[in-house]
């Protein structure tokens, strides 16, 4: 993979220049890209800057995001060679820090579960997962240090982790969603995929001009880490269960402090509200769509919406409550038990066979709900060549504490 | 003006077809537009619905809100001609209801301080305030039963204050801002502007689908109403307060029972915290447009935008904060006062002369930020036949109530 800070590294010494980093990318991209069939577009003559924290940093943008200056397809027909007007603020803040948006990368239809062609490139008959098929794919394949996607229930996480790559998504709203087509507006949480921990973390503070989410340059102390198994739904396979012991004593042999956590009920009843509130606010934001090309939406999104307006509105107010007062809880979760940050597993198992299904998002969608940030780092592979990840899970606006506990179980693997 | 439920009862018993009410509508508009200029442009062969609970019922949509037949130039020769793709959401559900999407109404650039070329119909020597000015003012000049604005400081509830009808912004996200041009995530706010209360609740009552918005059918019974002057800024003008006198007046002859009420420092700080975040925002929001056509914004919009520049993250982060506290503070103010709204002003006196300014939002921006209900309605006009209105405000979430105690104001001064 194509690291972020080391070919920052390389720049900043000399060694490379900005227009020499997209080269690579390009080469890269030559290379693995037929095979992956992560990308939508490439930018064929984008503009390189000369400087800039980020000069050098080819991104791959998650085609639900709007560039100015390629199409934006949204994964659909509906919407071939749109082009709007503007970038969307996270693409115009990477161009501002010297970044080159090179490419849109594959994104289900409307970043729902219907799948894209994308391969897994650690395993081709393997899905990358879903909605962020290419921005995962594409980091996996070395074919970009960096990339934007989108999640909604687990559309940043769950790829990141079937790929085999780190995956970031912030707290709700760290990164703006403005000019991303919404699917749920109190869901959708904007996320970043790169080659480690570190490059992760790089990267969101200087989009989110928040130097401390970089990792410090002193030890921050080892975390107290709480284990979190989600019981209130269907059990991750074996193997999940044994990254997340392997991550987990990791963890220990660097002095983190483990324990685990039970979440009480609430939280089973929150995580039960995620699709009421997803798919009540997905069928007002995908109206227009589905009064005017219906016949053009994918079999799973068309049939969500058409379900969805069966949802009665008070149903979607009792389950905004519902997750209002869990988002209070789990405060109180962290204050009680005295952990730093949680861990769990990032998905059910490694990437599903087949590229019929992108795989389930059960492990992510009450954090989704919660707003907190998660991080995902991969633990292990399988004996067919399938990551498997496990996530670190911090308090709202605590991102810093989730990518330094994430950076410690990342470096006792290596 | 057009009572959108005198048209509906009319369409109802048959005295008026969809098409006719239409017809109304734009022989209105051939008749004040002229003079008035609130309107961007005129679908010149909508469809019209048969039927629906809004057949008939044209509406005005502020020119930054997406329409898919009409084009959407945020009040700025950037976008001009732009067509984006699909309607928003509200447009949307407008159709779904029946509503014919008639015209675009100006707006200031990007809804900031630079004023429209629109009259106050009510005395075209003067604003109509901005930055809804176009809403406010064709529903003021009796050329629609309904539009659409929004709100980020005080540009709901100033136009229809200005222009003397009933505006209403609704508790943050009732109505969803997908396909709304964004200033400031956290507070930009979809609105509506109606000849009555009872039209605009029943408006919003069909657009959320929240049947108890509307007013209920049997008496809700006598509010208890907290008289609120805001003291944490300038004091506004002697007409101003005498036009809240009355109303409390009023109010309290229809069997409310007033109170005074002081809201305490954490408020004024707060009101203080609004500038930063709205600014921060925006100057990532309009990222795109400040890189690239930096020259074509307008002046105090391009000037705000560069001092945003200097706006540190943790100053925002530090604003949030603060208006955080404040929303729970604003829940205990309601509890232990017992009251049910408070009535305070709605803009600091009646529309300043001439076209240069759109007013002052000093009295709205606190309770934007908040993200409670307002509702607007005229009280008095002074000798220059310039309107003066008072708002009543519920907490969040609370919108009913807010509207119920509007109406009773609004009939106890008739």
């Amino acid at each position: 993979m194509l690291s972020l800070l080391d070919l920052r590294a390389r720049i900043a010494t000399g060694r490379l220049t900005p227009a020499g980093a997209v080269g690579l990318v390009r080469e890269a991209i030559a290379a693995r890209e037929p095979e992956v069939g992560a990308l939508v577009c490439v930018d064929p003559a984008p503009h390189v800057a000369p400087d800039g924290p980020l000069a050098g940093i080819a991104v791959g943008v998650k085609d639900i995001i709007d560039t100015a200056d390629l199409p934006t397809a949204m994964g659909s027909a509906i919407y071939a060679g749109w082009r709007p007007r503007a970038d969307a603020p996270v693409v115009a803040r990477l161009r501002r820090l010297g970044a080159v948006p090179l490419a849109k990368t594959t994104t289900t239809p409307f970043a729902f579960m219907d799948p894209t062609a994308t391969r897994n490139p650690r395993n081709p008959g393997h899905t990358p997962g879903g909605s962020s098929a290419g921005s995962a794919a594409a980091v996996a394949a070395g074919m970009l240090p960096l990339a934007l996607g989108t999640q909604t229930g687990g559309s940043v996480i769950r790829p990141a982790a079937f790929c085999g790559v780190v995956g970031v998504k912030p707290s709700f709203r760290l990164l703006p969603t403005v000019g991303v087509k919404c699917f749920s507006w109190a869901l959708d949480t904007v996320g970043l995929f790169a080659a480690g921990v570190a490059d992760a973390a790089h990267a969101l503070a200087l989009m989110t001009d928040r130097p401390g989410l970089d990792l410090p340059a002193t030890d921050p102390g080892a975390p107290r880490i709480g284990i979190v198994t989600q019981d209130f739904c269907a059990a991750p396979a074996p193997e999940a269960l044994a990254a997340l012991a392997r991550a987990a004593a990791a963890a220990e042999r660097a002095g983190a402090t483990l324990r685990d956590l039970a979440l009480p009920a609430p939280f089973g009843e929150a995580f039960a509200c995620h699709p009421t509130i997803q798919d009540f606010e997905a069928h007002h934001a995908l109206a227009w769509e589905y009064a005017h090309h219906r016949e053009a939406l994918p079999p799973h999104l068309r049939a969500a919406l058409e379900r969805a307006q069966g949802i009665e509105t008070p149903a979607y107010d009792a389950a905004r409550r519902v997750a209002h007062h869990a988002r209070r809880g789990l405060k109180d979760v962290f204050g009680e038990s005295g952990v730093d940050v949680i861990l769990t597993v990032s998905a059910p198992g490694p990437a599903p066979a087949g590229l019929a299904s992108t795989g389930d998002s059960r492990f992510n969608r009450l954090w989704t709900l919660m707003g907190v940030p998660c991080v995902t780092l991969p633990v292990d592979v399988t004996a067919a060549g399938l990551p498997l990840g496990v996530q670190v899970i911090a308090r709202f606006g605590d991102d810093g504490r989730a990518l330094a506990a994430a950076r410690l179980i990342e470096r006792a693997l290596a």
